[in-house]
């Protein structure tokens, strides 16, 4: 459970960080900055919370408030020397999507939606941060535009979550593995060089 | 019944379809594709739901899911051959307004709102897929700038509706003829070429 | 009671009027211009609610819904005239988020939230109507790039309001105070030109 907990929140540091890198480079002030950070950290769980009607995860829980606002202080202080960062930015990001995805697949469950429902609950948890980040910075959101393995990740582990559960794999198991999916479809994919099929191929 | 529910589904697939030609011009990914036709369909009844503390339909209702996906996997393929289905696609989509305010105002009125709040209810059941679209599209949402004759008659209608239910007239007629009001305002301002007092008429 | 009521009745108007130019500047019809300034004077409440969870207070209440109704009609017409008004403008959109702050973080404490989910309620309540106008609008919200002294107001009013709380000062003293701490350094800030500091500034 103590890696569970450091893993999560090396998860919301990432997420605050591409926050803080996003609200710089459209040059916003301080608190700019720190509203957007917190968005794409915490704005997946908000959507998900605020859809299947539960109380909303970093209202009653201060260590996302928390950890966002240091996180905020200490990228915006050190935010030239963040680029050096950008490998363990991928990794822990790539992190936060598998964690936030399979949370979200057991809230769902837990809330009592179907599995296809789940599937969608746990994708828009661990995506939709960055999509209102996007959104807030004035631009299309990057993940529907890029053709990257990102959210498709996040589907691939949602759903392995579900063939698990019907072969009554224990839940542990489950949990580690699904996460273990959306972690190495999306690694797979980067170093590949795998994305979405390309619609527009032919056309000028 | 069956007439209806053949008529809500051509009008959630009106509203896929164009979620995904905003998407396509905007040469969004597959992901993106899919999500912006997602929110076009579901996103004005998803408000509403939030608003009136509802649950939210698509995510109890199969129905949605599996209507939009088919509907977009066909929309990507026979996108060139779209265009000429455009008085079609004017058709379903004004049905689907129709019907969406109409349920929408029915939704409003069992949660126990007043009039004037159901109106707006209806309205926004029918219009705000549209706009949370072109938002995601970074556009100024194409209802706010047109001067057509869109939200007004969902609001018409909505009004009808209670000017009827003042009048005792029984449930179903009030249904159908709240649904024909919007339908007609909206063709008769289309076909005569009606739209909103122009307030910018003076100015440079 | 009564001048409380005349206030926020003030502050109603300023952020619908503030709703009304934003549109008129992005030249949208009617209707747009209708939704910008109702999203502007009901937006930060509505999004309130919804993460409370309490029953949105402008569905509940028609003083809201007329209030805006009226006061779009006359800030259209006398829209060149509101130039000269700018001084009222600011007077009145900053009584606006002083009360708003306030209530809102009275709602948070009544709904059972700890101190700074509070104070970020209350910073949500005064703020966030202006971000969604900007949103639809596509634009980067202006609180969040300006270095304006705005949102920082109201958190340190909000602030104020749960240091009161804890040296046991009476509720109604609390209520007056932290809205005049929002108001005078909001006020103050603008006089003296006082801003966030500047995390650019040795930048290009």
């Amino acid at each position: 459970m103590d890696y569970l907990f450091i893993i999560d929140t090396l998860g919301v540091m990432a997420f605050t960080i591409s926050g803080v890198l996003s609200a710089i480079k459209k040059r916003m002030d301080l608190f700019g900055i720190f509203i957007i950070a917190f968005v794409t950290a915490v704005g997946g769980g908000t959507i998900r919370d605020l859809l299947i009607d539960a109380p909303i995860v970093w209202m009653n829980d201060y260590f996302f408030m928390y950890t966002i606002a240091i996180t905020t202080v200490f990228a915006i202080i050190f935010r030239k020397k963040l680029y050096y960062l950008r490998r363990g930015l991928f990794l822990f990001d790539t992190i936060g999507i598998s964690l936030y995805t399979v949370i979200g697949v057991e809230k769902g469950i837990e809330a009592g939606f179907s599995s296809i429902i789940c599937i969608a609950i746990g994708t828009i948890s661990a995506c939709f941060g960055g999509v209102v980040r996007d959104i807030l910075c004035n631009e299309i959101p990057v993940i529907f535009r890029e053709k990257d393995i990102y959210a498709t990740a996040c589907i691939l582990g949602a759903t392995a979550y579900f063939i698990m559960l019907n072969l009554n794999f224990p839940v542990n198991v489950i949990f580690v593995v699904s996460a273990i999916v959306v972690f190495s479809v999306r690694t797979l994919a980067v170093v590949f060089n795998i994305g979405l099929p390309n619609i527009y191929r032919n056309e000028a």
